[in-house]
Formats: structure tokens, sequence, C-alpha cells
């Protein structure tokens, strides 16, 4: 890459980017200039950006030069921090959340913070999918899944409440990764539900969000059990080793009839292929899981956002969307007991995935309904993200092929509770397989 | 002790005890039979123990010898456990707490189930205090307080959600401590309200919790941060060592002037005594703890509790007292922003502890507002005792006198959240500097 004929390789990851900058220091040099460049060349219809630096400057460590999108809901000490919402137009938040700070530590360009929807709830941004203008990149955390996908940075970060990693990542043709709950410390990443924020990171392969999970997961978070997750080791050049033939556990969840076909088909050929493959695969329902009322999640979110948004949507009638406010009032005229039972049953299916796994390394299911949506109004559905999110399973999205608007379909893999190791490795082998990869967009 | 002459110790402290079983295990092999005796000769008036074995047995281990008595709201698997409660009358769990369990295996003998008032909230049980049988031994864990006072066994468990450790062990003259929030694993503890649920001890000798402490900390618990306290490694034979000349900052609290004249003179005592021996003593209130509106902490226990016993109150109307269908009834029609609201404030508080903290080695503050009251009804007042179990700071209550009517006064000393070991040591000191034993009450 980055070689006078052909110019930077933008769809290299970030495992292929290290391997090369330690060949030729010089490319690491130029790398993220180039990002920039074309990113300010991409964003008069992608927008996938809330703000780019004038210029970007390497640092040494072990992620030096590479470029990394920050969701704009995560504080950065020396950028804006819109949080989405026009309240915080002009707010530059006094510290660096923590993990900015950690990657700053290891020597990554932070390169621009995305666009994410209003606080991360409905309220969508401006932001475009790369590989069709007309159609959502799916959300909250839209410009990080469209930065990545567009090959402007290698690496985004950004977080899940219900759907926001998972979704997004399937609609782009990227990975996309939950980790636990809890694995990575959200200290200065704006919460919406505590009880159910979770960190993510896109990437476009498996190596790098588990190389990112690595280097990031920590125990500092106060509100969070402050359990290491079991450590990785991952070296940095060499990625991680795949799960052979994993036992998968296939679930399609109530929703399956209401899924695309094309959808259907993409994942029902994996299904095929991995098992081929030697992958030991069963189909078994987990009946308690899929009963669980949409209802229960947005209680716990609605009760939880509006101790948070309550006082703003008050102050700022003006400038909070319709989405944060009746979200506020389905929380404020929600009564304690059903917050706390909805609480309650979350810990107890959490408390039951460790059963349900037993037997398998893995769940497979969907990340999504099919392509991502028509139009920037509506980021898409959360049914089959929110269940994982609700109980803190780690989660990934891997790209498993194109629908009949040429728009990216993937899959989904769930691990046990801070089993994230695992789910990783059966990632890599499952990526392996499928061999999917769409590369990049025509900009 | 024990000799032919005068009979067993039965004021001796738990280290006494082992150092003379130490030296004749013939002593230990009658002790807890003795015990029994006792209690059985107490009852009548007493009424201390919901249940007693007709026989005590002896195992090996730590503890080997050591009679301790058990709140009747922690499992026991050989015992019934009534919870306090006509509903659970013949209630005998299939698993010991994991408390009892930790117990058993140290060698411990499980001697009997300590009354509690209903489910551990107001609805008070038949014990009288020893001092005098027309007073209250205070609550919720009146039998345990109550039979270490009376000299029946020399450890007892009991639990505290807003006072109930704190304040009985200062009405029967006993030491009660209330570890960090989180120290002790709650399973097969029946919950009232798990943001504020905490196991605690009773003892004679500060010596005694400490070693209670060292022995059942530790990090099982599913629903607190998991982290093993600072580790104690008490030699059983040798005691704590004291923190002398500690940093003491006095709190008074605005409930101060409502405070019985006896137990301020005996307050004020204290502190001079301390100040004289070398204490650095301060005084300085925190007004924003002080602030803590008593709504809000009966906000997040009304809650809590609606959920646990919701379901009780309407199946068994007949079973349930009024206190506890008014505390159902209270979370019921609590809104989740309010419950909420509570819950962040208690965050906060407890983040601030450190802050308030800095430079004292303890708080030194009241247990109670005087003796225990007259009559059955009522275990008493919490205002001095609740502020620190929402916050979860270690707590401890050490007697410091009598009053007028010849009942205990205590005093309370409170530590930095999770510096259980630093509050035991200063109160090690504190203990040794006061020199008050209350010794055994005629039965």
């Amino acid at each position: 890459m980055n070689d006078a004929m052909s110019g930077p390789d933008f769809g290299a990851s970030v495992l292929e980017l290290l391997r090369r900058f330690k060949q030729d220091d010089r490319l690491a040099d130029g790398y993220a200039h180039a990002c920039l460049e074309r990113a300010k060349a991409a964003e008069p219809v992608l927008k996938a950006f809330e703000y780019l630096p004038r210029d970007v400057s390497r640092r040494p460590g072990l992620l030096s030069g590479i470029p990394i999108g920050i969701k704009d809901i995560i504080a950065t000490s020396d950028m804006p921090t819109t949080n989405g919402s026009p309240i915080y137009r002009d707010h530059v938040p006094a510290q660096d959340a923590w993990v900015v700070e950690r990657l700053r530590q290891l020597g990554a360009t932070i390169f621009g913070k995305t666009v994410s929807t209003e606080f991360a709830w409905r309220h969508p941004g401006p932001t475009t999918n790369p590989w069709n203008a007309r159609h959502t990149p799916g959300g909250s955390s839209s410009g990080s899944a469209a930065a990545v996908a567009a090959g402007i940075v290698p690496l985004a970060l950004g977080t899940q409440t219900l759907g926001s990693v998972i979704r997004p990542a399937a609609f782009n043709g990227v990975v996309g990764l939950k980790p636990s709950f809890g694995a990575i410390p959200r200290i200065g990443v704006h919460p919406l539900s505590p009880s159910l924020d979770h960190v993510g990171f896109f990437a476009r392969r498996v190596d790098d969000v588990a190389l990112a999970l690595s280097l990031l997961a920590a125990t500092s978070d106060a509100d969070v059990h402050g359990r290491p997750l079991p450590g990785f080791n991952t070296d940095p050049g060499q990625g991680i080793a795949p799960l052979e033939k994993p036992r998968l556990r296939v679930m399609r969840f109530q929703h399956w009839a209401s899924v695309e076909a094309d959808q259907q088909k993409v994942f029902e050929a994996a299904v095929a292929q991995l098992r081929e493959a030697g992958a030991l695969v069963e189909e078994r329902e987990w009946e308690e899981l899929d009963a669980v009322n949409w209802d229960m999640i947005n209680t716990i979110l609605a009760c939880e956002a509006s101790l948070i948004f309550g006082d703003l949507v008050e102050r700022y009638p003006d400038r909070t969307s319709n989405h944060l406010k009746t979200l506020v009032k389905a929380g404020k005229t929600t009564a304690a007991f059903d917050y706390l039972a909805a609480r309650s049953r979350q810990e107890k299916l959490r408390t039951a995935l460790a059963e349900q796994m037993s037997g398998f390394d893995a769940v497979l299911t969907l990340p999504a309904f099919g392509e991502a949506p028509n139009g920037l109004d509506f980021t898409g559905k959360a049914e089959y993200c929110a269940p994982w999110t609700l109980i803190g399973a780690p989660a990934i999205s891997l790209p498993a092929g194109f629908g009949k608007n040429h728009l990216p379909l993937g899959i989904q893999l769930v691990g046990g509770y801070r089993q994230d190791r695992r789910l990783l490795s059966v990632a890599k082998w499952v990526e392996g397989v499928l061999r999917v990869e769409p590369g990049l967009p025509n900009l």
C-alpha cells in the first residue's frame, strides 16, 4: 500500500497496517493524513463525521499511525463532543473519556468524532450509508460504522444500548463487536441507560476488534463488577487463534417470519457452509429470552434515561427531539416496581445464560431483519440485538453477503457472559470459512 | 473457666475461649453444651431464640467449640428458618446460607436461630432486653444481640438494612460490626432491600468481630463488586493491632438536640477520654449526608422490598404485618424516577465518602438516641445508623456506659468504604482507652 502507483490501501485491516508500518516506518507517517484526505472527499455525501481535525499527527506506541474514529458521545478534550445534540454543539469536555485516554497512551491517532444519533437514542444524524446514500447507515453509532465501511478509518468506537453496534455493522458490511457488559470502562461516555450501555468497536476483521478489546478491557468502571476479562495477550502482529469446528446453537426467534428473504437466504447459506466446514450446528430456541417483552427492555431504558435527560428536555424543549421527549415521558410515568421487576428479570436471564450456553461455543443468529432501510429517518429495528444487550452477552456481527439492493447483510454470533475470548475465536474461524469480504464501496 | 468451682465463663470473648480451648481441649467439648443449658434457662424471659437444637456437637476446625447464633433470616439446612414470619414457620431450607456453610467448614457450632423481626423489617419478635425485660432489645437482629449480651453465645450473625446491627448492639451493651457493603456474601440471606442489606456480627470484643470478618469476607456475592477486602491475616490467638492515637472526626448530626441527656454525657465523656489518650479529635459535620432526607433511604428500601414482598402480602394478608403491608404499598406507589434519583444520590454520597474521610481514620458518632425504648413494640430509631448503611461505610458500635435506667449506651465508629481493617484497628484502640466492660446482666 501507499506506494506511488496505487496510494494507500484503505481496505487494510489494523493488523495489516501494523505489519506494514513495522516493515516501513514511513508508511505510518502518511497513513492517517491520507485517511483525512479521503474523509474530506467523502464527507459531502457520507456525513460520517461531526468533527474532523485540520490535520493529524502521529505519536509513538503500539497503535502508532492508526487513525481511530470516536463516536461523538465519547468525550475528547481536544475536539468538540456534541453527544449528537445541538445543546452540546460547542461543548469541549475538560477530560478525555477513559477509552480515549487509553488509545492516546497506545499511540493511536484520535482521528475525529463520528456522528451519533441524539444522545445515542433514536433521533438520527445526517450520515448516509456508504453503499447507497439513500439508505440509513443504521444507528446510533452511524458515523463510526459508515467511516469504517468507507475505508476512512480501520477502527472506530461505538456504543450499544439496544442494537447500536451490531445493527450498523451489519448495515455497512463491517465487523462489529459489543463485548460483555462491563468489559470496557464507560467513564466519559455519555450515558443513555447505565444498565444497558456498552462500549464496542467497528473494524474490517475479527482480529482487529479482538485487538481493540484486549487493549481496552479493564476494571476501572466503578459501576460494573470490576473483574478484568480473561486475558487475551493478543500479539498485534498475530491475531487470535480460531476455534476450529465450534459447536453453534442456531436461534431464529419468533421474528424469523418477518425477516427479509435475502437475509434468510444468506443466513441459511452461512449455516450450510459452517456445517460443511465441520461446525456442530444445532437449532435450539431459548423460549424464555424470546418471550422477553420488548416493553420490558424499554422500561429499563426509559426509566434510566428519564433521570439522565429529564432536566434537559424541560430546559431545552426546542433543542431536544420528540424521540427523546417520548422516552423521558415513558420513564417518568413508570412505577419503580415495574422497573425493578424488569431489572430482576434481566438478572435472572443473565444468570440463565451460562446454562443455555452449556455445550455450545456460540449462538448463531441474525443482527438485523435485512438490508438497511431506505431513508435516513429510521435507523432500523433492534429486536435481534436487544435481548443480548439486555443480558450483557458478548456479540459480534460479521459480513455475510449482499441483498437485492446491493446493501450488506450480516450474521451475529453471541457468546457466554465474559466469554469474549472464546466468542472471538469462534468468529475468527467463521470469518475464515465464510470468506465474505465486502471490499470498499464506491464513494 | 469451666472449673468445678465456678463453671464456664459465659462472659469470655471468642479469642479468650480459643486460647483456653488450646490449653485444655476438654474445655471445648463442654462449652457449647453449657451455653445451651444457659439458653434454655434464660429463654422463658429472654426469648432470644426462634429455634434451639436438642443438643450441640463439636467439629474440628479453627472455630471448633465456639457456638454461634444465626439470625433467623439466614438459611440453615438443619434447622428451620422462619424469616421472622409465620408464613415460614415450618420452613427448612434445602441449603445453608454461604456464611453458615463457611462457619461449619471452620468448625463452629451452629448453635441456634435467633429471633428476627418479620423479614428484618419493623414488626417485632418476642425477644426482651437482657438488661431489663420491659425494654426492647432493638431490632431487627434482636435475638442475636440479646443472646450475646446474655452470655449465651460469644458470637452471633445479624443483618443491617437501616440500623439492625449497630442499634441493637448499643441497646444490649455488646460490640456490633456492620462491614462495608458487599464485604460478606448474602447468598441464602433473605433480602429486604438488596441495595442496603449487609451481613454483620455481634460479639463481646473488637477482636472477635475482626476475626469473624476476616473469616467471612469473600467475593462470591454476585451482586456486589466482587473484590475481596484487604486481607486481615488475623491470628485467632492474637487479635488485631490497635491504631494508636487515631484521627477522629466527631459528627453529631442535626438530631443531636433530640439525643437523651445520658447518651450525650456518655458520648462527651468518651470524646474527652479519647482526646486525653492522644486521639486527634475534630468536630466537623457533613452537611450533605446530614441533609439526606429520611424519605430518600426509605424510597430505596420500600421500592426494593415491594418487589420482594409484593406477592406475599397479597397471598397471605392474615400472616403479614401492617408494617410490611405499609412498606410494600409505599414501594408500589413510588415512581421509578424517584427510586433512581435516590440510587443516584446514594452513589454520589458513597463516592464522596473517600474525600470526607481524608485526614481521618474514623468518624466518631452515636449509634442511637439513648437507651433501649420501653416496651417491645418499637425497636428504636435508626437515624444515626441509616446514613452509613446507605453509603455502605463500615461501622462498629462499642459499649460506652449505662443510662439512667441502667440500660447500656454505646458509641459508633465509622470508616471509609472498604477500610474495614483500619476501622477495626481504631476500634481496638478506642476499646482499650474506654475500658467499658458491661459484664453479664442478671438473667
